[in-house]
């Protein structure tokens, strides 16, 4: 029997909570089984809601000994105050979750919730790795390749040091090998131009740092080679990461509001919408960061992964199998070993 | 008779260079009569090139009277290093029609060559409006409203300062107001938040400072937002903006790339690409800077517009009455109002 694996689900997480974390948490245990996984799954919240929607799906009876509910009153909701949550909601399915992730109670957290407040939270309850200055949050992106893009920093830390840079390159490269199974994952550094010399002295000197170092480095990249999958990993300040991944959100927004525009200007010239509705959606799909199962906070001591609030069952399943995957390889182990190197 | 503009073309910037240069000035010259402007083209660069398309047109006869041609032996390459250009390249088709410009040889220049060699040499012989920390590059970008968004800084300062910020609105306003017609343009700070604490130290003042003015500000944009045409104007950061810039650019690129993979997939399901293309192609032709008529370079005494390299003739014309139309609405006189005031 393979080693068990204990993820907790902020039930309260989420804009359609709990229904689509409880659902997603039934569809990873029923996905587990042919995946050869031995996954537990925790869910942390109001019990009375969650209860019910756990004992009345069809695959309650099977699964039964593999879920857990555990009892938490408050909610961190998405406006709140990160700082504010963590001293004033001892008893969110938040704060909660994470000490009993701390506390050993459980292998990995995941959360559709308040982006901001589980960063802090998580930082503040479970610590940072040894020799990681800043956690970082990293979001994979399509490319015109048949790969994702993995994008980081995208919102954790706002200044720009190229000791952080070179860090999210290290973060980075480990989870996407982890992820993605790539062996040497490339790494580019975001950047005005492809010269050395370009974007300020804390670029210039994360160029250097990375050249230097035993990574897969590949140089400056531009914001156009970010969609063209140039390289594996992309690392950047998290301003401008923050930037292009909403950015890149805007997108299938764009079209959504343009299509009905288009359909009036298609109807003259006899363009049928409807075959070209489908195909724009399905281009786009890559574009919600969710699709490829939330995005990892990296450089805690402790496996979190983070959704949007409009996660689906679909992509809470996916967020526990991204974190069990980073759990089997453990990405954080590997991140705590190649910073004490440096 | 309407006052005499004159518009330097630098036929020697671009990657069909003479040929779209030469033949852009034409396409202006014959809309010109249409529009009521009374234009002078002056071309600069290799006069044995440029003459014998301007010659063979079929234009020639009925314009010959507006157009110059100005000899110059040199030209600024695409990856030249900007201050070397402007110290060894005295005689290229840049460094003389910028200095033509400033000698008041013409009222605008505009050029389809290396971007950052423009911004550089345009500085240095123009000289900044005073009250103007750094001249910018605005980029126009579509939106699902009927009308783009001016973002900017997009390159030209990688620092980022609340001043700096305060300036580019001041400026964008100024132009946009010109360029577009819109009476008191809306004005986003480019940030990570809506909040007026968001960002760090620089654009939290950056904010004191737009709220406080006369200008119409929105408050904080997020990257979302830029596409959705949330507000008229969105100032940042030069990193930050040149990255989204090139993010958005490499979207046809990315699609460009889909569309074979997606034609075998949809010829499964019965799809005809033939159909979506086009629409996709229309719908992403905005995402190409260049449909706006190039992107002004603001701050620096006299009208200069830089087109991307791969411009159209077409693009050509339109940065040509770009130039006009900042000229009429005299845009520098305005911005130097403006900031004197501060």
């Amino acid at each position: 029997m393979k080693k068990k694996i204990r993820i907790i689900v902020d039930a309260m997480g989420g804009d359609f909570a709990p229904h689509n974390e409880v659902e997603g948490g039934l569809l990873a245990l029923q996905a587990s089984k042919s995946n050869d996984i031995n996954l537990d799954i925790i869910y942390i919240g109001d019990s009375s809601k969650i209860e019910p929607i756990v004992s009345s799906s069809s695959l309650y009876d099977e699964f039964s000994e593999h879920i857990t509910i555990v009892a938490a009153k408050e909610i961190v909701a998405m406006h709140d105050d990160p700082i504010q949550a963590l001293k004033t909601k001892k008893e969110s399915s938040m704060v909660k979750g994470i000490q009993l992730l701390k506390d050993g109670g459980a292998d990995g957290y995941i959360s559709a919730g308040n982006t901001g407040a589980t960063l802090t939270i998580a930082t503040m309850i479970l610590g940072r790795i040894e020799g990681v200055s800043r956690p970082t949050i990293g979001a994979f992106l399509p490319t015109s390749q048949k790969k994702p893009v993995l994008l980081l920093d995208v919102g954790a830390t706002i200044d720009c040091h190229s000791r952080y840079l070179f860090e999210y390159a290290i973060m980075g490269s480990i989870y996407s090998k982890a992820i993605q199974g790539i062996d040497k994952p490339s790494i580019g550094l975001l950047n005005v131009g492809e010269e050395d010399t370009k974007g300020g002295a804390e670029r210039v000197d994360a160029y250097k740092q990375l050249q230097e170092s035993s990574m897969n480095f590949f140089g400056n990249v531009e914001g156009g080679d970010v969609l063209l999958g140039k390289t594996d990993v992309v690392v950047t300040d998290g301003f401008s990461g923050n930037c292009i991944l909403k950015f890149a959100e805007g997108f299938p927004k764009m079209f959504a509001e343009l299509i009905p525009q288009y359909v009036c200007k298609s109807s003259d010239r006899g363009t049928d919408m409807n075959v070209v509705v489908p195909v724009l959606k399905d281009m786009l799909s890559g574009l919600n960061a969710e699709e490829y199962g939330g995005v990892p906070l990296l450089g805690v001591k402790g496996t979190v992964i983070i959704g949007h609030g409009n996660s689906t069952p679909r992509t809470i399943m996916m967020m526990i199998f991204s974190a069990v995957t980073a759990i089997e390889k453990e990405v954080d182990k590997k991140i705590e070993a190649e910073l004490k190197k440096k």
